[in-house]
């Protein structure tokens, strides 16, 4: 057992701002709740998925929502409470432990901040390895774990309990409440045993992301050592050209456009994302696709840029790295894939496309 | 105690569709599913609400939705089991009595549908006296009980508890759960004590439906009838000349026109509706407005024709009713007045526009 302090919450954002390929919420207020309650209450405890016993009570805590909204509505953790609360009550058993849906952005550090009020340890593992936009895109559906019993709880303080008949009804209805309730809630979900979580989910998500986020805050040459140390592919460095997107039923979606620099003069690049980047095409090509990650670095800092933060004249360095291999199975595909989102590809792995 | 069978039944529902003004949903699929369950198991006990036990419980059950939804998807009496259900497991106590929470149209025949299969009373009371659109329409709104927790269930065995901090957001979050789910759900909703049912429901309603229906069903002279016994004044005799509708929000919004025949020959009359009649125009001048009730009867046989059913050159007459006092109040016309609605006009009572 470790425990995460405010030094590893400093990283940790950072970390979870690379996996959240884009999305996944800004990880500025995630951290801003976590330090908050790290302060108030004392760090907080990480268990490794051996940890668990079988019949403990896992239940992720996540904001969900438009990235774009929670920036204009911080949350004050009595949402995360009330909603872990109301599912106490209606499964009759104490929770005995918290962890991340994603390992992505915001709801990477919304279970510190939840753990560090509670006093519950948080589990180093998540549903995604990344973030993904829907309540259904993660690990445990793969394996039929139902989403439901789940609630949702808004500042206002109106909670609902959710028990829908799988993963794609949870995320339709659960979506439409949050729309209705105000663009964005925190929300309890995918209840589990420890067994469940051993078998189900990815490993070691929040010690990757620390040392992810160590890289790029200390080392003298972070987008070499993340591609030399987390099999990371560099898929094209340019100074973006054009940005749009728009806030459609709950998402963010749109394209980001790059002219070459560097070794990529005269070629072009270009990004869609819905919340999460998902295609990466290199002059018409596909250089990376969902559910690969595909993150835009600041091209000095190598610090991550959200698809809010893309901006006409920055200079990126596009960065693709190898989904989990649960991704990469045929269900995985169906779930997460290309062609679920919409596009005309095939999935073809990052490996095969930059042979 | 009294109890309703068959023949109570089939005069119900005549009379539930005079008081639904219009709306309610269609009592044709009420009346099949309260006949089907009485048939099935036995006829249901009638309390009039001096035999409540201070202590009881008492949920009313009910259909939200749009009505012309309702129509094609009839449902098989699990949703109402399933949603008591839940509600009765979140409360830790048992439901005693059931009843509506409008009198008017399907939202009168559930309940009886639902007491048949459980073997619960149902009260002879309701929360509107005729039928509303929305969930804090409601007698008991005025008297500030909550709407909370309730339970809306699908025909999928999707399920949703909703704790919402009052009725105007459980409305506007049932109301979009509603259409995600699929246009229309059975609820539990507004659970009470015996003691609050006495104070803030208006009384009676089942034994006034059957009063009606058994007018329309077996008088010689039934509208002469309702205006003599019921209060009842005939707002306007004519043929429909244009019906405009549309499902918007859940709801069925639209209008009539009439041009008026035998006393009411070159006079023009229109009515505004939303799920229900709302705002009854002769020549342009206000003759009956919401929540005095407005029901168009067919000219020959004195039924009730709800808002789907009125077409082009029908002959109808258009009947008043005064509302309950309970609406005539301050908070009342603020709830379900003309300005509530959209529409210009300050409230009146019939029997002063009609004076």
């Amino acid at each position: 057992m470790r425990s995460i302090g405010k030094e590893e919450i400093e990283k940790i954002a950072v970390g979870a701002a690379l996996l959240g390929t884009g999305g996944g919420g800004d990880p500025y207020i995630g951290k801003l709740m976590a330090l908050q309650a790290v302060e108030k209450f004392g760090p907080v405890k990480l268990l490794s998925v051996d940890e668990l016993k079988d019949d403990d009570l896992v239940v992720p805590s996540a904001m969900m929502g438009a990235p774009t909204v929670l920036v204009e509505k911080v949350p004050s953790g009595e949402e995360s409470l009330a909603a872990f609360t109301a599912l106490e009550n209606y499964l009759d058993k104490k929770i005995t432990a918290t962890m991340p849906i994603e390992a992505g952005g915001v709801n990477s550090l919304i279970p510190i901040a939840l753990a560090a009020q509670t006093g519950l340890p948080v589990v180093d593992a998540d549903g995604m390895g990344r973030a993904f936009p829907e309540l259904q895109m993660v690990t445990f559906y793969l394996d039929g774990i139902n989403a439901s019993p789940m609630v949702l709880a808004d500042e206002k303080k109106n909670s609902l309990l959710l028990n829908a008949v799988d993963g794609m009804w949870t995320e339709k209805i659960a979506r439409n409440a949050t729309m209705t309730m105000g663009g964005s809630l925190l929300d309890a979900i995918y209840p589990m045993s420890g067994k469940q979580v051993k078998e189900s989910s990815i490993l070691d998500s929040l010690t990757l992301e620390e040392e992810l986020g160590d890289i790029i805050l200390n080392s003298k040459h972070p987008i070499e050592d993340l591609v030399e140390k987390h099999n990371g592919k560099i898929l094209f460095k340019g100074k973006i050209t054009d940005v749009e997107r728009r806030t459609d039923g709950g998402f963010v979606r749109g394209s980001a456009s790059f002219d070459g620099i560097e070794e990529n003069i005269d070629m072009k690049a270009s990004l869609e994302f819905q919340n999460e980047n998902l295609i990466c095409l290199v002059d018409g090509e596909p250089k990376c696709l969902t559910p690969d990650l595909i993150t835009v670095l600041d091209a000095e800092t190598g610090m991550p840029i959200t698809t809010e933060g893309l901006k006409y004249g920055m200079r990126g360095v596009i960065l693709g790295m190898p989904a989990d291999k649960k991704w990469r199975t045929k269900k995985g595909i169906e779930t997460v894939g290309p062609r679920y989102f919409g596009y005309d590809f095939d999935y073809k792995t990052i490996e095969e496309l930059n042979k």
